[in-house]
């Protein structure tokens, strides 16, 4: 088996980044299309360090702010006729996995025709806006993939678009617009990126390169637990320090460069029923699930198993399992239809022909239920 | 400081990765120039592989075969002028540091009109043609890195041309390819790949992303030692496992990426007087003096000493210089004069203030005189 890597995105790192590297907008053309979510890139400064760095380097621009959580087929539509109807050159997503997931389908959309039928096809010209992304939070790692991941309501899960088209020219990465950001938000977003590094490991695409990078993530995020479990059992809930803010940022980043070139497993593929069905948050429900995916791994093979618990610095699953409880608290009901349901739905995704270690239906329904009910 | 990441190149990695991925070259054009040295990439089995592939999906193909080792500026304006001739559409580079080197010069020099005097001078238009890369040896890293070094006979030193525009837009990485490779070049272009991580630890420009393919590739060599040793001291000085050299392989992969962001430092400035001057080959250069330099920086910086030390996972730069020495053998000569001469040269260089430990030109001196004399 050929193994690959590719990752043609330029990444800038560290404090007002933006401003000191407005010349990189340059590069993508004369008018961006700002896609953002309602509120949070206002509140955080990140919408305006933009527009302030678009200023100065003479590039003209408008705003899309409808992208929502989970974004649908029909937001990404309306924002890529927004950005033929206006004529832009490229595009500028701001904030979480949804404006960045919507971001890249509309850059997309906007350099080519392709119906809704279609949009998961695979099939498209090799043409698409260039696109710079600006992540508020640290654990989708969308700036450095290419993968769109899109409300599929005909399918009812979450359905990625995955191109090479797709990866930002330019990412910005300052950890100072996750000041504010709330310590829930903060701890699903760090488990969705541990989900990334530890999936990237468990996928049968894994290379040196990539499992170096996962392994370095995985530590990075292990040595914030205790930040993170500090500032959850505090009265005020805030205080995480800007230095642990911007670790989970590069962790976050090498996991995307991770799952780039390694896809995500079972664990993905579970998940998406819970945000679907459940309205539960996409990192909150990958953290629910990976402890028990890995007792299936350490199951069938100890060693790739131990690899993990090695780069997680514990010694047991059940040792994973307790730091999860902590930083997940109480956890949601789930029915055993819910369970046989979502297993059903899993178990035909491309993410389990992805896994090292496949497992069948049955285990799929046994993670469920010790996830849960455990 | 704004830490960057940049790598755009494609990478395909394992055995037989050319013939089971030919289609790539479809990407780059229809017409290819092949810039390869005098006789190894005919005798490894790459140059038959690589027109292979290209017969098969109908590219047509001619063949500079003039390439030798340290390439000068004349060659690679003789190459740009048979590419420019022939009307090609794209570069493929096979061998080792220096046909990749040549090739991405002529790449640029076939693509726009830059005269000797402007060569390295980073001023160049925003046009190159594609290059497809398949290195023959573990060290340079040159397929994954933006920069061409050639020998500058004006300056009496190699120099590099430095320019995103260099990046390959094709690598494809077999270790098949390097079989009958001597254990001497084996372990030349080993130092070298292994000199490229420690020196990219020790780089301004490190990141966490660096660090972490650094210490990687860092391990992986030092796990290859004791085969390397084992060859070296056997009588047939053959028998390297494809394993052992793809493990090689990957290592200088690695390590090339960490360059691509941090560039090199002190010993690679030093070791360029080694190589110009006395003809030592660049990996070996490296490799005399990098256990000097970490005693600098050990002296100076031990924290920083400390966490390379630990991706060795040696307890002593003195432990590192045992390892060094028997890799290496016999020293060549260096005379007083020579120290003195090459020390000036390599303090004025842009490697020294790439350094965390800025090493004076008396350190530098003592760099050489540890190095050869004890």
């Amino acid at each position: 088996m050929t193994k690959k890597f590719y990752m043609p995105t330029r990444v800038f790192m560290g404090y007002e980044c933006i401003a000191k590297n407005c010349e990189a907008f340059k590069t993508l053309g004369k008018k961006a299309l700002i896609v953002t979510g309602a509120s949070s890139a206002k509140k955080n400064g990140s919408e305006h360090d933009v527009k302030a760095a678009l200023d100065s380097v003479g590039i003209s621009y408008l705003v899309f702010d409808k992208v929502m959580s989970n974004p649908t087929i029909a937001c990404v539509y309306e924002g890529a006729k927004v950005a033929k109807e206006n004529d832009v050159d490229f595009i500028i997503a701001i904030g979480g996995g949804s404006p960045m997931d919507a971001g890249k389908a509309i850059a997309l959309l906007a350099a080519q025709d392709i119906d809704a039928a279609n949009l998961f096809s695979g099939n498209y010209e090799n043409k698409v806006l260039p696109i710079a992304f600006v992540p508020t939070t640290a654990g989708t790692g969308s700036e450095v993939t290419q993968y769109s991941i899109l409300t599929n309501d005909e399918k009812q899960t979450k359905t990625s678009i995955a191109s090479d088209l797709l990866f930002p020219a330019l990412a910005f990465l300052d950890a100072k617009y996750m000041e504010y950001l709330s310590i829930s938000t903060t701890i699903n977003t760090a488990l969705d990126a541990l989900s990334h590094a530890v999936e990237g490991m468990l996928s049968v695409k894994a290379s040196s390169v990539s499992n170096a990078l996962a392994v370095e993530s995985i530590q990075l995020i292990m040595e914030c637990v205790p930040d993170l479990l500090s500032v959850l059992n505090s009265k005020s809930k805030t205080g995480l320090e800007l230095e642990v803010r911007e670790q989970l940022q590069q962790a976050s980043f090498m996991a995307g460069m991770v799952i780039a070139q390694t896809g995500t497993t079972a664990v993905h593929a579970m998940g998406y029923s819970l945000t679907y069905f459940k309205d539960i948050d996409h990192g909150r429900g990958n953290g629910l699930l990976l402890g028990e995916y890995l007792r299936i791994v350490e199951r069938e093979q100890p060693d790739l198993a131990g690899r993990i618990l090695k780069a997680l610095s514990l010694s047991s699953v059940n040792e994973f399992r307790e730091i999860t409880d902590k930083l997940l608290g109480e956890k949601e009901d789930i029915s055993t239809d819910e369970i046989q349901q979502f297993s059903k739905m899993a178990i035909q995704t491309k993410n389990i022909a992805n896994c090292i270690v496949k497992p069948s239906e049955d285990d799929l329904k046994e993670i469920f239920i010790l996830s849960f009910l455990m």
